[in-house]
């Protein structure tokens, strides 16, 4: 069963790549080059993937939430985008290359990035709403806008900056790690359910689930960066200097454990989603 | 009449205020004490009063259109903070008080800046659609989803940053006039006639108007610009630079009878729409 799975997994994101091709512009202007540059070259596809596993595993049809799963990665990006520029974390690189910046310059990197974020509200705004159900696309929408919004995913990263280290406690660190990354990565999750008509009690599940995935994910990609070394510079607070890389191992663990606890929950079967949050798990 | 349209207009001025005061988040961080700033600090709320009269001429109720008002107000609040950064057109004032950046730092602005976007499809999404008819909320938030995207309203900074002087061709400089303010101009005018249910032929007239009083508005800042000397710096390429002065005094005066003319065509009056274009003019 798993080669399936990791199969509908890769199918899933190759669609989900098609269809970001198809939907950012491609004009003759570095702007249209940035924006492609910066979706394009690279990517998980994480954030889609949890949006159309749980979806589908409602019920809803892949081809319908598509555009929405798109969407979120098209959120995920510009916030890249924005968050490697000189005066946010300053990287030069992302993903082996160039940041967007490096690249294209910061004049046209902050609008590719501002030009992102628009697409990702255009591109849900021209979608059908799957099932022909408008109320659960608006819903699905303002679960996405509040989790990206200035009291989610960008006040995370105003906490993640402008916080000085002194007042670093541990109950602020996580509130970064939830707002930054757990935000988008939880409705990502509930937009795929809702927009497939889940129960409120199925919601909560997923919520749970995504909330410890999203630790997971972050405690993984920190607990990577500080291995790296010299090589790749720390930007922001790193959980494994925070608590240390054998308590950050731990809790990697335990988040894995509670998010397939939280899927058993769920009323439905969906190993896609626990397939996602396992693969978070070190080996 | 005309004192009685002004109060008129004065009066949705002031409840656009209200509402965007409600709208904006109000947190202890200077994040949302920067996304208020630049959003509370001034502004004539020309866009906001556009979608409003417009919406009302034609039938619909202007408290339901407030929200995609402010929406809009939020979008052109944004692109000015994300303008007015280092690494765009760089300016340390705005409406006469130190710009976002100046006041709270660049990376607060950036963060702010993107809070303001990505606020403004949050408001649309949670606003109940006027006259009770989705299929007009969606189609105004794509009519504004698409004039402030990549194709249009950023794509017209880019080329106002990007394009060098020396291929600044009259078509090139109305390009830009016509992408970096008509769009959204244009964009609020039938958003708000989109919401009423105002017919086709009604949209074209009215985007006409939107182009002409979007290029009004544009040749009567710079001319303003121009005129403020040494004081105010140049940013960006200016019609009266481009065309000298007496050309763009009666550029303006064409532009603003082409509107008003437009409007004779929409099968209703809307003498308010009427006065806004011509308040545009030179006395």
């Amino acid at each position: 069963m798993i080669p399936g799975i990791r199969n509908g997994l890769q199918a899933r994101r190759e669609a989900v790549d098609g269809e970001l091709r198809r939907l950012l512009p491609a004009g003759p202007s570095s702007l249209h080059e940035a924006v492609r540059y910066a979706v394009l070259s690279g990517g998980k596809r994480f954030r889609p993937l949890l949006l159309l596993c749980a979806g589908e595993g409602f019920g809803a049809d892949g081809a319908e939430l598509l555009p929405f799963g798109c969407a979120v990665e098209l959120i995920h990006n510009y916030s890249l985008v924005h968050d490697d520029l000189p005066s946010m974390d300053n990287d030069d690189f992302r993903r082996g290359l160039p940041s967007c910046h490096k690249a294209y310059g910061e004049a046209v990197a902050l609008l590719a990035g501002d030009g992102l974020l628009n697409l990702a509200f255009e591109v849900m705004a021209d979608a059908p709403a799957p099932g022909g159900r408008p109320d659960r696309k608006e819903r699905a929408i303002r679960e996405i806008g509040r989790a990206s919004g200035s009291r989610g995913m960008i006040l995370g990263q105003w906490m993640d900056i402008c916080i000085p280290a002194a007042d670093m406690t541990a109950a602020v660190f996580e509130e970064i790690m939830r707002l930054k990354t757990g935000a988008l990565i939880t409705a990502a999750v509930k937009a795929g359910a809702i927009l497939a008509g889940a129960s409120d009690p199925a919601l909560e599940a997923l919520e749970e689930y995504g909330r410890h995935v999203g630790q997971a994910f972050q405690i993984r990609d920190d607990i990577m960066d500080a291995g790296a070394g010299a090589g790749k510079k720390a930007s922001g607070p790193n959980c494994v200097h925070f608590y240390g890389r054998e308590e950050s191992v731990r809790s990697l663990r335990e988040h894995v454990e509670a998010a397939a606890a939280a899927l058993r929950r769920v009323p439905c079967a969906i190993p896609e989603l626990e397939c996602l949050a396992s693969d978070l798990a070190l080996r």
